[in-house]
């Protein structure tokens, strides 16, 4: 049969939401993209992405991919979509792929940041970026270095986690920005497992507070216990910022 | 009979309120305030705000006072409330003042800003800056210094407004600041009308638009018409920042 495979990237605020993935009775992002699919089309257009985020994580760079039966100029599927989102979701680029690209499986690299708010309780950034006072930045900065490399995540990873699954991932580099009152993180890596940049984070935080040292991630990567990482950051300080391919 | 006056500053994002002024089955601030100041001292407290915000409009330096019979720690007011109010509404400092004092009335400038996101949608920013695209930032510039000055802002207020109010407001400047995504307006002002910056940015707007030319300021001046300003700019653009005594 033939159809065409959309590619498109888009960006949401991620705080009212229960995560990427639809679920019954909750309002997500997927759901959002079904309604205004189906608003525009009449009919139901299967989606797939990147990957979930969880509850209140944001994007600036999620990618899906669907499949149309008929040929419809990319730049009038953005702006269909759009005219029917909700303004906290937004489809910034489409384009048209080869009909094997996917957007989960053809996914080389992706960018994760962790934001948070490390001066003073602001009204216009919480939803962006936790508040979390007294840490101790260069010790955070130092200690995330340990996480470069290729390392079984498992200890950094959702408990829920099905056993079989491969948690061999790749941190290609960990970059840091600092201003006067936000330190931002930017994980890149060749895939991130549930959970395991927020529990990456709350490792790192627990560090900037010194309730621990380095060798905790040493120690959780040894393990390979999730119970050692039981510290989960905020959701909302996390923003899936790009996937490659 | 003897009691102590606290003034009060707060932020807060105003998006998902209603509005500052109470009202029956409404999420505004001041029902906010007034929940959590039950809360804590388990008795109703009146307060006093300098002025009502409309709905979605934020704060960043809003005021109010209230009366305690008992003298409590300013630091310990400001903790306390902090801990029963919702994220978005923070209170930033508390002082202990003058009987005197009123937050409305003793009140000598206030300054409110509008930002305007002229550049492309931003899902992290439309809470606070309304997208507002091709507009002529100069002409807009070069037009609002009309408002500066002593004026009847009759044809800027609200239509609902009370026929007997004095409308004659001075502005005692307007600044603006660009960067390659915002454009803010600061108007700063002995007082401001209801509805007066939000339609008075609302011809900035059709000038920056080519809709109309400044001499529609001027027109709206002289009639003391608010129906020649029926374009009301988004609540959440504007943001009430200080207030001077």
């Amino acid at each position: 049969m033939c159809f065409y495979r959309y590619k498109l990237i888009l960006a949401y605020d991620g705080y009212d939401y229960q995560g990427f993935q639809a679920q019954e009775g909750a309002k997500t992002i997927e759901g959002e993209l079904n309604i205004a699919l189906k608003k525009w089309l009449k009919e139901d257009i299967k989606i797939v992405g990147s990957g979930r985020t969880d509850k209140e994580v944001h994007a600036n760079g999620q990618v899906i991919h669907f499949d149309l039966k008929n040929k419809i100029e990319p730049l009038g599927v953005k702006r269909a979509l759009n005219s029917f989102l909700p303004i906290d979701i937004r489809i910034k680029d489409a384009v048209i792929v080869d009909n094997d690209f996917h957007a989960r499986f053809s996914a080389k690299q992706k960018e994760y940041r962790y934001k948070i708010n490390y001066k003073e309780e602001d009204v216009f950034s919480y939803r962006y970026a936790p508040y979390i006072p007294n840490l101790d930045l260069d010790a955070m900065i130092a200690a995330s270095k340990l996480f470069i490399g290729t390392h079984n995540f498992k200890g950094f990873c959702s408990a829920e986690i099905d056993p079989r699954k491969d948690c061999n991932k790749t941190i290609f580099d960990i970059k840091t920005k600092i201003d006067e009152k936000y330190i931002v993180f930017s994980f890149i890596g060749n895939g991130f497992l549930k959970y395991q940049v927020r529990r990456m984070m709350g490792i790192l935080i627990d560090i900037g507070q010194h309730k621990c040292d380095q060798s905790k991630i040493q120690l959780v990567l040894e393990k390979k216990d999730p119970r050692l990482s039981h510290r989960v950051a905020p959701g909302c300080g996390l923003t899936l910022y790009e996937v490659k391919y």
